[in-house]
């Protein structure tokens, strides 16, 4: 099996989170993209969870289907709500708390790079999320930039979760030091209480 | 039982590393402090591996003997050695590969706040457990620089890592961005292979 960096995103948000979400929670993908975090998700919340996820192209529901037949995951179950729709209406879908949300921001890896995340939809959707989450629940977001209006979404986010209230949200950044080319940066939110 | 916040330096690092260091390897904890980083290395490790734990303070050793023999952990065992040292010394005690090292920068908590971490030992320390390292292995380092001092040897090490081979490491700085008054500054090193 390839070896995968410790510290590569993905994998780190993994790392952090694995055996940390309790099991029977809801939880949220905001970004199926190819589905690793529906089905780590699935994983980590157990027959008894929930997990709501969403992706506005409908390849990303496709892929996150195989995905999770080839793992022998049933996709017609409640359990796993795979939802066609952008990430700004999760409040529409998701009713009860939350204990984790995942965000990839960016685009659909090996997907149409012309459907990128937009920055006003993530603010919206980060905010939803925040409202639905639970004490001591995490929301991750790795942010990739190297696109057209990466950048910009990049600092709206940042200038978002800069601003939210310390008493209420911790919020870690994490950036790689040594690498050029925008490698992308996580953000984790930890409601305190 | 008082609830610890996942995002919380020293916690966060406890997080990422637990059930990740191979069981019988040999590890450092370079400052040894008030012991907490040994008793969790000599956990991970197991009765196989050995930790060594070093620091200047005489108090520091009191401290982390009273906290293993807390734990029932037999400290006359060749498997974890208290060194009251400096850690720039690490390379005249560990002779074999290291899958993991711990830092803690700054002032031992408690202790003698006139008694703190020198940048030019810290380099050294960073460099010998640097050239310890084994393949895929992890150094943590938490960096509090609210004291005197504090700020130049944080700039310091930010440059030494900075400077790191990227094909060699991958280098991850984790900061809190809601906080005031200097919240402590995570580095974590991957060598890569």
């Amino acid at each position: 099996m390839k070896y995968v960096s410790f510290l590569k995103a993905t994998n780190f948000v993994h790392n952090l989170l694995i055996n940390r979400i309790p099991e029977g929670s809801t939880v949220i993908d905001g970004t199926m993209g190819n589905g690793y975090d529906t089905l780590f998700l699935h994983e980590q919340v157990g027959e008894e969870g929930v997990v709501y996820a969403f992706d506005i192209q409908k390849l990303a529901l496709e892929r996150t289907k195989e995905m999770l037949i080839e793992n022998n995951i049933a996709i017609d179950s409640n359990r796993i709500r795979l939802i066609h729709d952008g990430h700004e209406n999760i409040g529409q879908y998701v009713k009860e708390p939350i204990s984790v949300a995942m965000f990839n921001l960016g685009y659909l890896p090996n997907g149409d790079k012309e459907i990128i995340t937009q920055n006003s939809t993530t603010i919206q959707a980060l905010s939803a999320a925040l409202s639905l989450l639970q004490a001591r629940g995490i929301i991750s977001i790795v942010i990739y930039y190297g696109h057209i209006g990466g950048l910009e979404e990049k600092q709206r986010l940042m200038d978002y979760v800069n601003n939210l209230n310390s008493s209420e949200y911790t919020v870690m950044q994490c950036s790689y030091l040594n690498k050029e080319k925008n490698p992308p940066i996580i953000v984790l939110i930890e409601k305190n209480k």
